[in-house]
């Protein structure tokens, strides 16, 4: 058994934004411990990075893929805005996360485009890094979050 | 305004599975120009690969960010899984698809795994490519494709 080749990304932006490079792509699940097995049978490797983010009240932990990685999100609490996706939607993909150099730039650049923004500014997030979610009117329903710097 | 740098991906497979490569991220939109229109502008390149996919009755397109690709999914008619997904749960994500080398393989990865299938075997996608669904609680409510080959 061998995985496919990954494709050849003929990425060649025409405009800088901040939505060009994925950082993660996160799923709400109800328990990470539950979870981090399965996914980390599915996938192969280990669950990476797994931490509780106190400003969100969630547990977090990282399977990575060779090109890009998933978040499993799990809510450290019953009243966060994860619990009532689980709740409402059942366990699910949740967001898109974007890398950006700069999170004061990108959401200067989502004002300017009149992207409407559920965090006026970076708050810290998983890995040390402040983030920001846009709303997901911005993405037509998509939620995006964006990450500063490297993970 | 510059994007961030790509996430340094520390992958390292202690298993080959199905599942290491992420092909695309996709997004179920109601309208593919529409929708076309707003993630190109937001993400700065063109919308790739706009094309009917018959077998599953929907119209797509990409967009090739620099280290993954969305795929826009639009029904071209309204008794499809997109077209009911739509209705009970509006745009938004609607599954991950994986790249592997041969699909035949990889659902009999799945079989011997026990993951639930969609699809028994490879049919058409978009592409060109063979493609197949595995049943959502095969991975714990997310919806996962497998596309042979290269884009």
């Amino acid at each position: 058994m061998t995985d496919g080749d990954a494709p050849e990304f003929r990425h060649h932006s025409m405009m800088e934004t901040p939505f060009q490079v994925i950082d993660h792509i996160a799923v709400a699940v109800p328990d990470l411990n539950g979870a981090g097995s399965m996914w980390t049978e599915r996938c192969g490797v280990d669950l990476e990075g797994r931490e509780h983010v106190a400003s969100q009240s969630v547990e977090v932990g990282f399977v990575e893929c060779a090109n890009a990685r998933i978040e499993l999100v799990a809510p450290a609490s019953s009243s966060t805005p994860i619990s009532r996706f689980l709740t409402s939607r059942g366990p699910g993909l949740h967001h898109i996360a974007f890398c950006v150099a700069d999170i004061d730039e990108a959401l200067s650049w989502c004002r300017a485009h009149e992207l409407r923004l559920l965090d006026e500014k970076g708050r810290p997030g998983a890995e040390g890094r402040r983030v920001a979610f846009l709303h997901p009117s911005a993405f037509g329903g998509v939620l995006v979050e964006l990450c500063e710097g490297k993970a």
